[in-house]
């Protein structure tokens, strides 16, 4: 039997940080993503066929797009004498803050896995697809490519060797993500933040991070709320994201669980507890950023516990 | 009914900090702790009529002592007319790391308490322990108190209000405490903290403290030693304690799953699954100190998931 030459994976938006659990916590969304097709060529390269689903183009040279890297890596690591061809359609947008960089990385990689002669284990995909936040962000961290790939609620410990934790999303909890349409580079983000963190921030963040995994595991809901704020990152950020201060206390008003920058920004998101209390945060989120002038999309719902899925292959 | 008059209180041991929860995780210790005897007396005062079962004499000046500081608390916190008479027996060595300023607070409450008309809930006990702390320690913080008020692995996550979250305690958990017999202050311990955490610091010794907390949960021995290495505070005092390098590889080589300064030392910890690798961990960790002359006092047994206790009340 020989192996598929065409494979399509579908990759999930993730929020990273959590407010808590900075470069370490991300969670998948269910409703959307960046859907990736492979294709198995002769030629011993990696290249990028097309980008679609963006107002803007983007650059096809392989090593500049972080779907392009992973499969370069991965030909480098199992010495394949075949390439690899890649077809991005892109769900997330650019700069959002929602792990595009990271799904079309997992996209690449879950879509290219099927199409080898011996596929190899999924903690495997995730080291190779640190290759791409490496591209995309500088260190590489785990709190976008985990969950993108494993789905839930993950805490990536570790990188190298890959110490993935799953933590139990409780029954109820329901997470709203805002993208109000402006830009933020992860870069830039990244370079505002101060290289310390004070003794007091460092303890007081440390604690909100137990209680909200404490609270992951009995399902205290007081709790988590109690817990989910960020002390350190988010002071740092905020002024990227204009009327953020306001969408927070508007979402808190609503009964938001907890409120913070999704990723790097400028989406924003919020846990909440039942359906009911996430479109009322929803709708409270865009009413402040829609007084700012700024357009959005918005989505509510489940903690998607499925990662990357691959949706066709032939 | 008249109140009773007289009430004696047992205050266990604890070990603070573990490694990765500095200010904020404690547990206690079931083997051995301070004993303190309150009286009811007709003086609006609060004075302490001995010490004893330490080697050194302690001051009696009751604003001088955790034991009376957090008396005289209580008695203003409630407007008391009546006053009390306080005799310690010190269990835990001062400045051990043991959570002997606690112990004596706790216990002098725990007792206090039994003597009022309308006792208090644990919870404003634990606040008014906190007035102890300030004295012994500066910034006053629950990692003690917590744990030796309420028993077991405790996150303290917030001081004022009080937001304590016990932590659930692995079936085939256990501890060891070495006490090796030099005295380091615990304002000595502090002064020599550097007043930042690297951002790199702050990110992975976060990882671990969450870690932690999943593994306690599930119960994952492997993930709770992976986890239980303190990057940030540790490599700041070990050098406070000569052979805690070597220590801590007799004990890790030795099984444990981890190793680490309780509270602001000298005393260090390991925690080992199960009864036989404990003695093992001890004998290792004993036999380093020994060889650098250094007399110990040595415990190894189960957390205790009871706190301070009325012992006596007539």
């Amino acid at each position: 039997m020989s192996s598929p030459r065409q494979a399509t994976a579908f990759a999930p938006a993730t929020v990273a940080n959590v407010a808590v659990g900075f470069d370490i916590l991300g969670f998948a969304i269910g409703g959307f993503g960046d859907t990736v097709t492979v294709r198995r060529i002769d030629e011993p390269t990696v290249r990028i066929a097309s980008v679609t689903g963006l107002p803007e183009p983007l650059p096809l040279e392989a090593a500049k797009n972080t779907a392009g890297v992973v499969l370069i890596g991965l030909r480098e690591r199992l010495g394949l004498e075949y390439g690899f061809e890649i077809e991005i359609r892109k769900g997330i947008p650019l700069g959002s803050g929602m792990g595009g960089s990271a799904a079309s990385a997992v996209g690449a990689l879950a879509a290219a896995n099927a199409l080898l002669d011996q596929p190899l284990p999924r903690t495997d995909l995730f080291s190779l697809s640190l290759l791409g936040e490496t591209l995309a962000g500088g260190a590489p961290h785990g709190d976008n490519v985990g969950p993108c790939l494993f789905g839930g609620l993950l805490l990536a410990r570790r990188m190298d060797p890959p110490d993935l934790v799953q933590l139990p999303v409780p029954r109820q909890l329901r997470a709203v993500l805002v993208h109000p349409d402006i830009c933020v580079s992860t870069r830039e983000a990244r370079a505002i933040l101060r290289q310390d963190v004070s003794m007091r921030g460092f303890i007081d963040q440390s604690a909100n991070l137990a209680a909200f995994t404490a609270a992951c595991f009995t399902g205290d809901y007081d709790l988590l709320g109690r817990s989910l704020e960020d002390l350190v990152i988010e002071p740092q950020r905020a002024r990227l994201i204009p009327g953020f201060a306001e969408a927070k206390a508007a979402a808190l008003a609503a009964g938001a669980l907890g409120f913070s920058i999704s990723g790097a920004g400028p989406s924003v998101f919020a846990l909440t507890r039942g359906d009911e209390m996430a479109n009322r945060v929803r709708n409270a989120i865009s009413a402040v950023f829609a007084g700012h002038s700024l357009r959005c999309e918005e989505w509510a719902g489940s903690i998607s516990l499925k990662g990357a899925l691959v949706v066709e292959c032939n």
